[in-house]
């Protein structure tokens, strides 16, 4: 069973649900954001994560904003309270471009049907981020389809952090192009990276793929190397949080290294992300920002939310139960992102095909073209 | 201040002081083995790691061993009881060939020696315990002094595992060539990584590098790849713990993976070891076992202490803090150890010299030569 992130309950006066995934995968627990903060928060402490997922979870914000306006007031109160809310969303994780683009498309629904009444204006817009999320729905399982094919029967196929389920309103990206190959029948291993510091593969992407009845084995992330040579490896599949004009993608940190790895011996590597990945503006990789974050990611270990270590509000509590790992005085390097040259780069999978050989010739002409299923 | 990780304290009658490294960087502690059970639990739990130092700890062994040996044993007795705890100390670290070379060498003295009184035989089995130790610091000063050409000013240097003081009874062996680099007055970083699962990169060498004041960065193993292409790191040291007779390497999971990145960026890649490390009855690295060890090293972090999870006998207690990362009924992997192909590696360099290019032919040359500081 693939497993479902987000869920929106009980009509327009309902409230998101949603996975924790700080507390995965010890505690399945579901939460309830019922107000904009509550949402923010989730977001923040990346108890939603993952570009597609926290677009969606935004769309469904501004319904939460609409609720806390009073049936009496006008349509440009309505506006300013949702803007504001809508502006504090988006600064819970300021680099996620979804998330942004997902805000700016349900105010720009409740601009249009202003003059509605508030409850009509709160149906309106809960309709439009139920398309956002249907949407998302419809992209995940067209990823899937259009990379089924690559995963060959007895592979044993390598992922990195988490681009599964939990990182979408659907069933995933790199991950969706697994559960399509098993729902065609193909049989295969899933190799899954711990990917240090949060331990978003072992965590996250391990437990989606044991829900869904899929073969897999954890690894730390430097054994991958002595697997690929052992021929265990066969194909290596990830995400991506965008891809430059040429092809250059960034994704979690140590895909870079992977791509490097699957190319010395010989291994396809695949990227499969949404289309809207793509970032035409920026040319290469090289003017990809890298976030960096924060040193006690790394530092400790084993605490209550690792992922929440850098939130410095939350800081003394969720050190509880934490061991330290680097000694004082040491410096750490924690960069969240690096780039995989396009060179590297097998194909690209998208929810409108595939881009074998990535440049910046061919992804320009996929980006403008909207038939799906097609080979650039 | 290099540090000194084991110490026999008290003539004939006396113990094992060792640092316990499952403790550390939280703790420093000392324990004391005066009984070869106590012992084969320090080195089996890593309380005591690194090839030659293991080696060196089980020399000491033998001495512990023939303490409890009454006066009046026939020398057959003695040799017999001797010979029973040499095997099952040896059987703690199966990959470790020094463990196994130290021992044959306190058991062959002893055999020299049945003609004494058993207090007389004692005697000289320490004796011939002390001299391993003593080699061994001579050891690590010259792997140091054989090395510290290779590091240059301005240079960010990769290291794996610990390969350190912590290692061996001297200051180790990579990371001796970073301390006899500084005390030519060489100015250079360290890069460390982390190493997944017990993490002897981040716990152990941060910590030992830390005390000599040399510039420490930590990063997650998944993080050199990048580090390599924006040019930071310039060099890759680590130690091993067995080499072919063809120079293929077996050391720490993950160091066949650097080679691998550092081959790609065109980074030298170095490993420095004992000349005893050398194997030459293993032709190459297929022939080399590679010790698989629990699921739960890398099922559970943050606990008391990562290393003896594993401890059936400890199972229940030692887990108590510890953080479940991986889901009930997902397959772990986790080979202790991957091998570097010869053609991987730079140069070897022991204490007797510096093999370039590492072959049979020159590796043979090399274990023949007994003059030192040479190159192959």
């Amino acid at each position: 069973m693939i497993v479902k992130t987000l869920k929106w309950v009980g009509g327009v006066d309902g409230c998101l649900e949603i996975i924790d995934q700080r507390k995965l995968p010890g505690e399945y627990k579901i939460i309830r954001c019922s107000n904009v903060k509550q949402l923010y928060d989730a977001i923040k402490t990346l108890a939603v994560r993952g570009a597609p997922a926290i677009g969606v979870a935004g769309g469904y914000g501004a319904v939460l904003s609409l609720q806390s306006v009073s049936a009496n007031a006008s349509p440009k109160q309505v506006l300013t309270v949702l803007k504001r809310d809508c502006e504090y969303l988006a600064s819970s994780r300021p680099t996620a471009v979804n998330l942004r683009w997902a805000i700016d498309r349900v105010v720009k629904c409740a601009e249009k049907n202003t003059r509605e009444t508030i409850y009509e204006l709160r149906k309106a817009v809960l309709k439009e981020a139920n398309v956002l999320c249907r949407e998302d729905v419809e992209m995940c399982r067209k990823i899937g389809a259009n990379g089924a094919r690559f995963i060959k029967n007895g592979m044993g196929v390598l992922t990195h952090c988490n681009a599964g389920a939990l990182a979408t309103a659907g069933q995933g990206t790199a991950v969706s192009v697994l559960y399509e190959a098993k729902k065609r029948g193909k049989k295969f291993r899933v190799y899954v990276d711990e990917t240090r510091p949060l331990l978003q593969g072992s965590r996250l992407t391990a437990w989606e793929l044991k829900r869904a009845k899929i073969d897999t084995t954890v690894i730390c992330d430097n054994m991958a190397a002595a697997l690929m040579r052992d021929g265990r490896i066969n194909l290596v599949i990830t995400g991506a949080d965008r891809i430059a004009a040429n092809g250059d993608a960034a994704n979690k940190t140590g895909t870079y290294g992977l791509s490097v790895l699957a190319k010395a011996h010989k291994i396809p590597f695949y990227i499969a992300a949404p289309s809207s990945t793509f970032d035409l503006k920026t040319k290469t990789g090289k003017d990809i920002p890298i976030e960096q974050r924060s040193a006690d990611e790394i530092r400790f270990i084993g605490g209550v939310s690792p992922s929440t270590w850098f939130d410095s509000a939350h800081h003394r509590s969720l050190r509880t139960g934490t061991k330290k790992i680097v000694p004082d005085g040491v410096d750490i390097y924690n960069p969240a992102f690096d780039v995989t040259p396009a060179e590297n780069i097998t194909a690209i999978i998208t929810e409108r095909g595939v881009i074998e050989k990535p440049n910046a010739k061919k992804i320009k002409s996929h980006h403008e073209d909207t038939k799906n299923t097609k080979n650039f």
